[in-house]
C-alpha cells in the first residue's frame, strides 16, 4: 500500500471515534447516510484500481479495476451499514484495497435497503448479482464474495441463497466483523458494549427492527447462524475482540466447520468494528486487508 | 514431501482405525502404551531431518534437526495421549514432518505421565524444558510451542504457566486439536461421539481421571479454557468437524481472542482427531502440516 499511509495506533483510532459529534434528535435515515458518507470520505481508494459505475443482472454498483488484477478472477463485494445506511461509495476505499490485495476485479453492489426495501430485499439483489456475475462468463471458482458487517451478514446470506436455487457454489466468503444475529443477544453484545466504539445496543435493534420489518429475526437468511450452512464455500472471518459483534463470529465458525465448511476464523488483538476500514491510519488494519487479499487469491488461482 | 506418499481418502482412513483390533479385559496401560508403539510405526519420519536423543534441563526427549533448519529457530512439541500413553517417539513421524515444514529444530520432550506422575507433572516437565531451551540461548521470538491433543493442552499450560512465572512468552502456539476440558463436558463430546473414530467418552474421562488423580478438572493449568490466558503467544489451532474435542478448540479459540490473544482457528472439513498424524496417507494432513510450518516461520522470522 501506498508509503504516505501514517501509523497510528487504535487507541488513536478510538480518540478519532470519540469525536465524532454526537447525534442529536430522533433518527433520520437521510442524515445518518449523508454522515456515513462524510466520514468515509477521508478513506482514499487505491491509486492503482480504476473505479467505474456498473449493473449485474439490474442491481447497481460500483466497478474496481486494478492494474494488476488477475484475469477473471472477481470479487463480489456488499458494504455494511446496518442493511439502513452506506453504498458502495461510501466503503469504496476498503473495496479497492481489497480488491488490489486480491488483484482482482470488484463488484460492489447498491443492494436495496431498509426502510425503502426490508428483507429479504438485500439477499434478493445479492443473489441476482451473483447469478449475473457467472452468467457473464467469470467461474464460480474465481469468485469470492465479502463483505463487512451487514454485508458480511449479506455475503454469507447470498452464497445460501444461491445454493438454495442451485447455483455453483464461490470459491470463498471473506467476512469482516459479519452481522449474522439479528437477535443481537450474542453474549459480546453485552460483554463488549463498553469496549465498542462503533455500535450500541439500541441503535444496532433499531437496524435490525428496520430491516425485518416484522420478520422473524430467526429467519435463516436473515440470521445465518441458523441456517443450514452446509455446501458453503470456504470461509475467511476476521473479527476484534473489542466489538459486539464478536459471538456473531465465532458462533457462525462454529456452525460453519460442523456443517463442513472449511472455517478460517482470525481474531485481531485489540481490533474493534470491521477495522480493517481505517486501513489509512492503522498497520493492523493494512495487514488484514493483506491476508484478505492472500487469501483469496489462493482460494481463486 | 516424500514423492512416494500415498493419497488416501478420510474415509479410507477411518476404515484403517476401524479394522484394528478392540482392546478386550481391563485397561493395561503398558499394553496401551505398546499398542501406540506398534500402530505408529508406520508413520515414517521425514528423510531429511536428524533424529537423536537429548534433554532439556533434566527433561528427556528428542531432538529433531532438519537439514534446512533455520539456525535458532525452534520448535518445543508435546505429544497427545491423554497424559497416560505416548512418547517422543511415537510421534517422531509427525514432528519431524512439522520441524522440516517449519524449518527449524525441534525438541520434542518426554514429560512425565499418569498414572506415575499425575498432574501437574506434565506441565511442570514442560515449563523446565521451556526455561532450558531459553537459558540455552534460543529466543523466545523464535520458539513456537506446539503439541497435539493432550499436548496441545500441555502447551499451552506450559505457555501459562512460563507466564505466571515470568519467563518470556514464545512467538507462537500451534495446537492441534488440544484437549483443555478435562471435564469432557463440550457440546461436541455427544454430539460428534459417534462421528469421531479415535475417542470415546468413557476412555477419554479415564483418562482425564488417571492425569488428575483427584485434582479439580477446571484447575487452569489441567483445562486451559478456565485459565486467565491474557499474554499468551499467538495461537493456530486446527481442529476437525468430526471430533469429539472440536468444542475444546472453539471455547479455547473464544477465550483467548477475548483475552487480546492473536487466534487463528482452522476447521478442516471431515477431519478427525490429530487428522495431521495420518500425514503418509492423507492429503489434507500434509496441507495442514505445511500451513503450521508456513504460520510457524512467519511468527520467527
Amino acid at each position: 500500500m501506498a508509503e504516505e499511509m501514517m501509523s497510528l495506533s487504535i487507541d488513536d483510532v478510538r480518540a478519532m471515534l470519540a469525536a465524532r459529534p454526537a447525534p442529536e434528535g430522533p433518527r433520520d435515515v437521510a442524515a445518518m447516510r449523508d454522515t456515513m458518507a462524510t466520514t468515509t470520505d477521508a478513506m482514499r481508494p487505491h491509486e492503482a484500481v480504476a473505479i467505474t459505475e456498473t449493473s449485474l443482472g439490474g442491481v447497481r454498483g460500483l466497478h474496481f479495476k486494478p492494474e494488476a488484477a488477475k484475469p477473471g478472477r472477481a470479487l463480489l463485494y456488499f458494504h455494511g451499514g446496518g442493511y439502513v445506511i452506506g453504498s458502495p461509495g461510501t466503503h469504496k476505499g476498503l473495496t479497492s484495497h481489497i480488491a488490489e490485495a486480491m488483484g482482482a476485479e470488484a463488484w460492489s453492489m447498491d443492494y436495496r435497503m431498509a426502510p425503502e426495501a426490508p428483507f429479504p430485499a438485500a439477499i434478493e439483489d445479492g443473489v441476482v448479482a451473483y447469478r449475473a456475475l457467472l452468467e457473464s462468463g467469470v467461474s464460480p471458482d474465481s469468485v469470492v464474495i465479502a463483505g463487512d458487517s451487514a454485508g458480511g451478514g449479506t455475503a454469507v446470506a447470498t452464497a445460501i441463497k444461491a445454493r438454495d436455487e442451485g447455483l455453483p457454489a464461490a470459491a470463498g466468503l471473506a467476512l469482516l466483523s459479519p452481522w449474522v444475529n439479528l437477535a443481537c443477544d450474542g453474549w459480546s453484545y453485552s460483554a463488549r458494549a463498553e469496549a465498542d466504539p462503533m455500535i450500541e445496543q439500541e441503535g444496532i435493534e433499531w437496524m435490525a427492527a428496520t430491516y425485518l420489518a416484522g420478520a422473524d429475526a430467526a429467519e435463516p437468511l436473515a440470521s445465518p447462524i441458523h441456517a443450514d450452512l452446509s455446501g458453503l464455500p470456504a470461509m475467511l472471518i476476521q473479527v476484534g475482540p473489542d466489538e459486539m459483534l464478536l459471538s456473531d463470529s465465532i458462533t457462525l465458525a462454529e456452525r460453519a466447520g460442523a456443517a463442513q465448511v472449511e472455517v478460517t476464523l482470525e481474531i485481531w488483538p485489540n481490533m474493534i468494528h470491521v477495522f480493517q476500514a481505517f486501513y489509512p491510519f492503522l498497520p493492523d488494519a493494512r495487514r488484514a486487508v493483506a491476508r484478505i487479499g492472500d487469501w483469496s487469491a489462493a482460494r481463486t488461482d
